[in-house]
């Protein structure tokens, strides 16, 4: 590998599912992995010491609203993000490339980078793959990701194709401007749902010789089935040997479908975003949305067979008092619970891997109930 | 006592302060000590485990608010509040009196009791000590209150007057109605700062025997020497071998005061309040608002001696950070600093006592800044 302390093994495989072991500087992964995402260095709701408690592994965290609030100089001076949000295991830092692109706000796009307004001030910047690459070395994550340019799942051809140039230049100019041997640089690979586009991305990208890999311009309004048989296409493009990143994706059976076309590390808003609203993920993909009267006398816990402090100590009932009258503990104790069900989720597909019944485990997870709808996961 | 599992047994005297222990079928309250507020059966963005790590012994909850939401019979059906909060440790209800004559909404006094409006819904109800009493024990905390009147401290005399008189026949008509043998009900003086009305109160309250007495009427408006002024009154006025309670007080510098002044038992909103308002308490008295801009690069913790999970864990820079951005873990960590302060200052009075060095305690914590001020402290 080009980064120092890293070291990345599929140690087991059934079907094209990996079961994995990202080393890094602050600590191992083991994968496939859901990623919390802290987009301004919190996990919203969420204390990094029950983040340990609930088995994450890594935490990500948001280069765009870091750079604006608190700055990246603030971090730095505090040795970086670890020691910045009181979290020592592994941080990861996206590029700031999709808030430029999917914020509100005009802006122009220039191939040597964009000229955007900042959703704090509207004041006017540009972000370019060098400055992407100096603020993340300022934030010291532990995995950086490159600028890229993420287009919308429904973008016409032609706009495709020009964010896979894009894409590609920009990756070429992280490599040359990321310094730090001891941060993992990850290569995106653009294309959206285009096979042709894909196979060019995958090419260029690959050809650059990145230690680890995104799957990036998915889970953006696409349609599913489009998607799943762009992530094989990856499974067959990128090489094996090395991690892969599916941007955005949490909810519990599109992780399933994910991990199994050969993706070790995913991410995405969802369960924390859904908290704050009320509302429960279950590890069948099913939902519950605690403002339901239904739930007002019920003195079961959230879920049965969850071993999250909220399934522990509290009953639907009390749960569904804290959401009703907006006590900021009923989105804490959702947030702990929805974030454990996709961690035991990831780590029970792991052990299924390991033992060679995958498929066995994701028939036995779908036959406890109906799948809830894919969503948009992108920093909260 | 009249309640059964109860004993209370002052077990160390310094000057009129006082050390002491309380029983209850929920376990043991070593005084002084501060008792956070749960108003809504949560004590606002902390979790039940965490109030036990900040050694917290008694939590507060608010019988108005409970009635109206979820509502007794919800909370009865988990076996009352220990279970329905999940907090296993003593729990002390208010009477919702002070709740009813503060909240905004026409109420017209009667002698056997109030109506009044509904803050949820404007609906017109009637709380009579019969309803508070059989509210309470449906909520089934160990300590529950008296119904009475708090006049507000600036009333004129024939105001707090008929409050003492009415405050009376309440206490007379809880005694009457309270049934449950494993709650200890807690008689209640009123009559604002005036010496003829407190003796008056102090007289008819304690004449009817309770298990432990509240300080009702303080904290709402009076001065501040005439408080404690009332407070040294009612030190020779009570019994001494019984708890004594002062409703509503909760900055470090008023604390000492009333325990200075023969006070056991205290609660406070304040704490988790500031804590909203990103403001942090400082154990002299001293608070820090985190909003402000020189606290933006500051590597320090907020307290240099706390043992709290926030100080011990992040710096002033990254509270600063969540506080300004918003997010709720900023509320949180604060929530915990605060409440650790006074938790730690109450237990520190405590072991000063039994040492006999109140007085030298108390002037070494003043030296080390000068005081915040008193504030209101009902249900938040």
């Amino acid at each position: 590998m080009r980064a120092d302390g890293f070291a990345f093994t599929v140690e087991a495989r059934d079907g094209a599912a990996r079961a994995g072991r990202l080393v890094t500087p602050h600590g191992v992964v083991e994968t496939p992995c859901f990623m919390p995402v802290g987009t301004k260095a919190s996990v919203k709701a969420v204390e990094p010491r029950e983040l340990r408690e609930l088995e994450a592994q890594v935490v990500l965290a948001n280069t765009y609203h870091l750079y604006f609030r608190p700055g990246a100089a603030v971090v730095a001076a505090h040795g970086g993000l670890h020691r910045f949000m009181g979290w020592d295991g592994p941080v990861l830092t996206d590029s700031g490339g999709f808030q430029v692109f999917s914020l509100e706000g005009t802006r122009v796009l220039r191939d040597d980078g964009v000229e955007f307004s900042s959703v704090y001030d509207g004041s006017r910047h540009v972000f370019t793959p060098e400055l992407a690459m100096r603020t993340q070395e300022d934030l010291g994550a532990d995995l950086v990701m490159a600028f890229d340019q993420c287009a919308p799942g429904t973008s016409p051809r032609p706009e495709l194709e020009a964010a896979v140039e894009r894409t590609t230049l920009w990756a070429a100019a992280c490599r040359r401007a990321h310094t730090r041997r001891d941060q993992l640089l990850v290569g995106i690979v653009q294309g959206g749902t285009d096979e042709r586009l894909r196979r060019r991305s995958a090419a260029e990208i690959t050809d650059m010789g990145f230690d680890a890999y995104a799957i990036g311009g998915l889970s953006v309004g696409e349609r599913g089935d489009e998607m799943l048989a762009t992530v094989e296409l990856m499974d067959e493009l990128l090489p094996a040997g090395r991690l892969r990143y599916f941007m955005g994706i949490g909810d519990p059976r599109g992780i399933l479908d994910v991990i199994a076309r050969g993706v070790d590390v995913f991410d995405c808003v969802l369960p924390t975003r859904m908290a704050r609203t009320g509302t429960a993920l279950l590890r069948d993909g099913g939902r519950l949305n605690l403002r339901n009267a239904r739930f007002a006398a019920d003195l079961g816990p959230l879920e049965d067979d969850c071993d999250c402090y909220a399934c522990r100590t509290f009953t639907r009932s009390y749960l569904r008092h804290l959401v009703t009258q907006r006590e900021m503990l009923g989105a804490q104790l959702l947030s702990l619970h929805n974030l454990r069900v996709l961690l035991r989720l990831a780590g029970d597909a792991r052990r299924a891997i390991r033992a060679g019944r995958f498929a066995e485990f994701v028939s036995h997870v779908a036959e406890q109930g109906s799948a809830g709808g894919r969503a948009a996961c992108r920093a909260e």
